[in-house]
């Protein structure tokens, strides 16, 4: 098996799974018990908090535990709700999960250049004082593409300068998923300024089901769920502590080893590159090192797929929830492909489980099945 | 270490660990991928939602997976936001995660008798048109009180008969948390006349942050989450496959267990009543078997607590949540009892990791404890 959809899931680290057994099993109390032994669960639970929040520049008490990306996202983007009318902007190629939130709540859509980037004319265009929330993954889930959230913020900072000037009291805050860049980026919300940040952990080899959202303290979001006031009393629910106890392990781990893979995937994609044939690369620049997104044009990459399968090479037309249910890409689509380029775009994701000899096998797979599939639909 | 607090957290059974363990490391596919061995993942975790379904005479595509049971009450209350003014009823005893959403929510709390079961009369008289669900948990999480559903829902039919034949078009729902209740009561959602249960995996020895809500098809709730797609639309994000594989080998290997579970802990609750002095007993009549909470009139339980620690016994004074917050016990409040009597009350929980020989001591430590206490306070 060569596994080359690492965007769509990740195995989690043998590491992980023995960072979490003990809270499984023996340190398994509820973190709001009143005896020493839960207390302890607390405190480790908060210290878990603490090594994922540090490793983009936050605190513990910053970070909302989720069940997830998707629910991270939501939550981020419920801040509209807050003020009558409150505008959400989303770059139109983000994730379903905040692209609907963004249509449910009088949403507008921000274009993205051929190479994926935002269009910041675009941005500047539609700018208005009913604007809340911004929503810009840091690197998209489908052509790994990673925008320049720092000049986004830069702009962010001018509007809140001439709304003040002009008594206009709407706040105005950037939300970034990072979900795909945390183990491949060095992120700082600082730095990037960033107001609100989605990250999961079954993107980086920890557990699914877990993820967070990052919150400064200048913004005041509505809970997601009531009950016992957990997490800042914003998303209330027992604690999962194994699940945040492997998630930080998982971007401890992935720290530890962010130059080094990075380097590593680079040189895979140089392989890629290099050894593939009769191919067109989509994402050619500000691109995550592990995303290669690769258009076949004039074959169906759906059939490609089970091809590879058939051979043990698995990779994927674009976002997982979205290819199960048949939709051409928004992604692709937004950069200007035609229909016929989408239909033959295969998004290739390298990571952890690869090895160089599987990406030289993998080049010579995908070789020739596409050889085979030119001369099928060609004679 | 004695360990009487099972409602507030159970440790991880190794089987079922043993169950996960695959999904985490090799069987790790996001289940919407489109190549075969993510459709055999989405498959066994379709397989995994019709053992828990099944439990509860439901059907796996009766349930929508949430990260536990505070998420799922909250999902289901939000049915009321669905109706202008819609109300909520609940019992006044109910979790926190039930009493703040209905507070939030027009919500209108229902009494109970002395001995904690529903005051029906009470009932009658707080139904108006505008009730859209009644939230009403089959055993409550501090007293263990078991309610009588089926008269609920026997009475919500006759409700529904009235509404009909008077023009009036509100739906009207019954909601009940089994959080604490399924490893211990053979539930058919049918026979009780529910048409949304809450379900919890932490409680029945399964993986924390993993619960369900079993919506009838009559149901018509809005999303709790968008973006994928998942969980019938109505709760997006990639699928936690290890939890729920892990919840459905906690819920057969409880079904499994049911009888002897519940034998057993009748008999440690007949020893611990015999054994221990000087107490009143709380919940008398229609209780879990595993739930014994007692009340030393005059003394502080919060001190007990740590004295019982001290000497490696664990119990509660109610809800962990409440409890780490200092909040006075509003279910003991609900009962009609005094302000001495609920500070001076302990709930000890029996589970799977207590023996026979631990029941003994733990009555032998408890007596200790409370005759110290005792001359301690008096003298």
């Amino acid at each position: 098996m060569i596994y080359l959809d690492h965007a769509a899931a990740t195995p989690m680290n043998e590491k992980v799974l023995e960072a979490m057994k003990p809270y499984f099993l023996t340190d398994f109390f509820n973190p709001s018990a009143a005896y020493l032994p839960a207390k302890k669960v607390a405190h480790e639970y908060e210290e878990a908090k603490g090594i994922i929040a540090h490793t983009i520049g936050a605190k513990a008490t910053d970070l909302v535990i989720t069940a997830g990306a998707t629910e991270a996202n939501n939550l981020a983007l419920s801040i509209a709700e807050s003020w009558d009318n409150g505008r959400i902007l989303y770059l139109v190629t983000e994730h379903d999960s905040v692209r609907k939130v963004a249509e449910n709540h009088n949403g507008v859509s921000i274009n993205v250049l051929p190479n994926g980037l935002i269009d910041m004319a675009d941005l500047r265009e539609k700018m208005t004082d009913d604007v809340v929330i911004i929503s810009i993954a840091l690197a998209n889930n489908e052509i790994g593409v990673i925008q320049p959230l720092a000049e986004v913020s830069a702009f962010i900072r001018e509007v809140r300068f001439d709304r003040l000037s002009r008594g206009v009291r709407t706040p105005i805050y950037l939300h970034s998923d990072a979900s795909q860049a945390l183990n491949l980026l060095d992120i700082n919300v600082a730095r990037l300024g960033v107001d609100l940040m989605t990250l999961n952990a079954a993107k980086v080899y920890g557990p699914k089901g877990v993820g967070a959202l990052y919150v400064s303290h200048e913004v005041k979001l509505k809970p997601a769920t009531y009950g016992g006031g957990q997490e800042r009393g914003l998303r209330a629910g027992t604690e999962n502590v194994p699940g945040v106890i492997g998630f930080a392990k998982a971007v401890e781990l992935a720290h530890e080893h962010l130059n080094g893979n990075r380097k590593k995937y680079a040189r895979f994609k140089k392989i890629l590159l290099q050894e593939l044939e009769d191919y067109e690369l989509i994402n050619k620049t500000h691109t995550l090192d592990n995303f290669v997104v690769l258009c076949y044009n004039g074959l169906d990459a759906e059939r490609l797929i089970y091809l590879l399968e058939d051979r043990g090479v698995y990779v994927s037309t674009g976002a997982a929830c979205a290819a199960s249910k048949g939709v051409r890409s928004h992604v692709l689509t937004a950069l200007g492909l035609s229909e016929s380029e989408i239909n033959g775009s295969l998004r290739l994701t390298l990571g952890e489980t690869n090895t160089e000899e599987q990406i030289h096998e993998a080049a010579r797979i995908i070789n020739e099945v596409v050889k085979t599939e030119r001369e099928r639909t060609h004679g």
